[in-house]
């Protein structure tokens, strides 16, 4: 058992950690700052679907980068298994060591989620979850290069991306969830775009349908049952419903837990303890319109919450802290872009909020006969009364990625349809949309006038 | 001479005179509204550059399209030319018609600026102004066909796209001007990318050069001299050296003009009588960090004029005005996007501003790996006490275009580097940069830093 004292001790090191482990570089340059994690290697998380088809074609080209240059070469990095922490004595034990730390984050992530129902079934060889780990990223990836019928279930975003990937590498895939596809972030309008797009590419859609068990031959999957009775066969069968956070070692450390079982945190990322941290999956995340408790995991959103933890670990510094999560999202799907932010109009609706929205479609360049113009499509959703921005809704080309991140500030910045229907953009005939139609504009102003 | 009433009259159908009547619309459904113009068709402003080269390939495809649709159904459209606009009776005479109107709009555009010590040459066959007027494209575009050396003169954005789409179409550019290409948007740093890219795609570049005069013979202009005294030879000399307002009309009415001509206007576009608007390049404009009257003309600036004004006619209604101009701007040179909002550093240091300013360079996908990924730099500029933001410019692939609308939007919200750096976005392996380096946040972080 090797003795380590550092100053800033930071458990796992995926975008959170590792985000966090930079910042308070930044912020205490002359604090000593550790990072341990339990493999040298690991992915970017929203990486992993595409090294299943040949976007990315390989686990190698999808290893997350943590090093080589001046700020990572000042964090210390420790590969070994956490396996206690002892809050009193400021103490972790890890296989083979004992570190000493003044402040402590919880950067430990996020596990796969499976229903209790299936939870056996994940002994058999050929059904597996999407692990972040390398190696089992690796083993999966081995494991379908000979296969050929694969069941994905669940209809997220890695679910989804991953279906459809492995489609376009001529894979027989059937994709089963129980209503529209990505229904956290999408309106039917929107999500049945992308269902257009997934049967192209040849994705099998097993929609409205819920696995009713998984039936087994030989020790081996051989299919699934339906609700409805039907069976599917597949030699590989693919759970993606989803993820908790990995907050077994901050339970058992007495931390307290939030619903849904993140480690609770106030605005700055701070348990109860003032010198513990918890930033990205396993903290507890709470809906930024709402309030609410929130299930929602990003990649996006852990930085944010890391980089806030970081420059605040000894000192409360800047007022913003983490207002909670707007749920941001976005993806590609066949040839086009598809992202959403805050709350939908389904969701508007079951939260009893009193929206307005407006949709526009319209092109993403000026004039349409641009070469390589294409459609583009923006939803916007509001308070009815103050116009304050809540929700919105892009499906186009790539440069939907960005158009969502300007609605993401606009409902950061609590702006309202007033604010966004006379905002000043940059167009371009090769760029954008025209400055007479620019569609988040457009959609603005179809929103007011329904108010 | 036939007699036409009106509600509402709109003198000029480009970007600000069509946004204009289309708000007009939809804000009074009850009045008539009349667009007066003097030709049947019109341009895309910002499409002309690319008439001349292979991306549009001919003027008729980039014609400004402005009916089809049940909003624009309900203009009533005159082609004819204005004479003198009355504004004690309320009564607007061109070529055919009288007019009374009860509210007016002046949305008369610019026209080109050249030097006066150069405007006697205009009269040679072979010298030209980008004027926005179709009859004129086209008579530029055919006086090309079967030349071969072009001198542009002016580094602005339309005479580097227009030299640039030239050269592309394999003519013998130059391109004339007094400094570093685009020195208004964009500082040294990342101008000097763009002129990398333009000498790569063979134009001529003769920077830090003023043209003395041009060489006459046989009543064509045989070439320009420089103020070094070297001559070079042109078969088609084109002026790109900005424009001014159209305001000779209004300046006749009487109505009271602002520096630089523009036609005076406060918060909500109206000029001094309530009754009679200014929209657009006609109307003078302010910068909206300093609220110096500024010469920026953008198309999307009149756009959101023209929805001011068009939602203000009969009574303001709204709070939010048309604060000042952010001056921003988006390019393409080569496979390259250029985009610029709000002031640069030699502009902060210009108007002596205590700034602070962070530049990042990272990659537009990640990981690195996926087969799109390309470089994408952001710079952002921040008052050094508060934090806020007052400009950016952005260097990348075609999502630059909406990564400055990103920027944009914090600097009309007078959002400070604190809250981008810990503002939550969309990332996606196929659409953005990475969470941990997504190119804002990095920018702001290491102003930030310098603070």
């Amino acid at each position: 058992m090797t003795i380590h004292n550092t100053d800033i001790l930071i458990i796992g090191a995926g975008p959170a950690g590792m985000v966090a482990a930079m910042t308070a570089v930044q912020h205490n340059p002359t604090k000593n700052i550790t990072v341990i994690r339990s493999n040298e290697k690991s992915q970017v998380p929203c990486g992993i679907p595409y090294v299943f088809g040949a976007t990315l074609g390989s686990v190698e080209k999808n290893a997350m980068i943590c090093g080589g240059n001046p700020i990572t070469d000042k964090i210390e990095k420790l590969i070994d298994s956490v396996e206690k922490v002892d809050i009193e004595t400021k103490t972790v034990y890890s296989q083979n060591y004992e570190i000493h730390f003044d402040k402590l984050i919880f950067a430990t992530g996020s596990i796969p989620f499976v229903h209790k129902n299936f939870t056996d079934a994940l002994r058999l060889e050929n059904v597996f979850t999407i692990d972040k780990d390398y190696s089992k990223v690796e083993k999966l990836k081995n494991y379908l290069a000979d296969k050929q019928k694969v069941i994905v279930i669940g209809t997220g975003f890695i679910g989804v991306e991953l279906a459809t990937e492995l489609a376009s590498d001529n894979k027989d895939v059937t994709i089963i969830g129980g209503g529209h596809i990505l229904a956290g972030s999408f309106d039917k309008d929107m999500a049945i775009k992308a269902e257009e797009i997934m049967i192209e590419k040849g994705v099998k859609l097993a929609l409205g349908q819920h696995a009713n068990h998984i039936v087994e031959k030989n020790n081996l999957a051989y299919g699934i049952e339906l609700c409805d009775k039907t069976v599917i066969e597949a030699d590989v069968i693919i759970f993606a419903t989803g993820y908790e956070p990995n907050t077994k070692l901050a339970a058992e450390a007495g931390l307290k837990l939030a619903r849904y079982n993140g480690i609770w945190v106030d605005e700055f990322m701070r348990t109860k303890n003032k010198d513990i941290f918890a930033v990205g999956d396993c903290s507890g995340r709470r809906d930024f319109i709402t309030r609410d408790p929130s299930k929602v995991m990003l990649a996006s959103t852990s930085a944010a919450e890391a980089r806030v933890a970081g420059s605040s670990l000894y000192s409360i510094k800047r007022l913003k802290g983490f207002n909670g999560t707007i749920a941001i999202f976005s993806t590609m799907i066949g040839e086009k872009a598809f992202a959403s932010a805050g709350v939908t109009q389904t969701r508007a609706k079951d939260e009893k909020i009193d929206y307005v929205s407006g949709y526009f479609e319209g092109m993403n360049r000026h004039p349409a006969t641009i070469p390589d113009a294409s459609k583009l499509s923006v939803k916007l959703i509001a308070m009815r009364e103050s116009g304050r921005i809540i929700g919105g809704q892009v499906v186009g080309s790539k440069e939907a990625g960005e158009i969502i991140n300007i609605i993401g500030l606009a409902i950061e910045s609590e702006l309202t349809l007033y604010s966004l229907v006379s905002m000043q953009v940059a167009t371009q005939p090769l760029l954008t949309s025209a400055p007479t139609t620019y569609p988040i504009i457009m959609a603005a102003q179809i929103a007011l006038s329904s108010k």
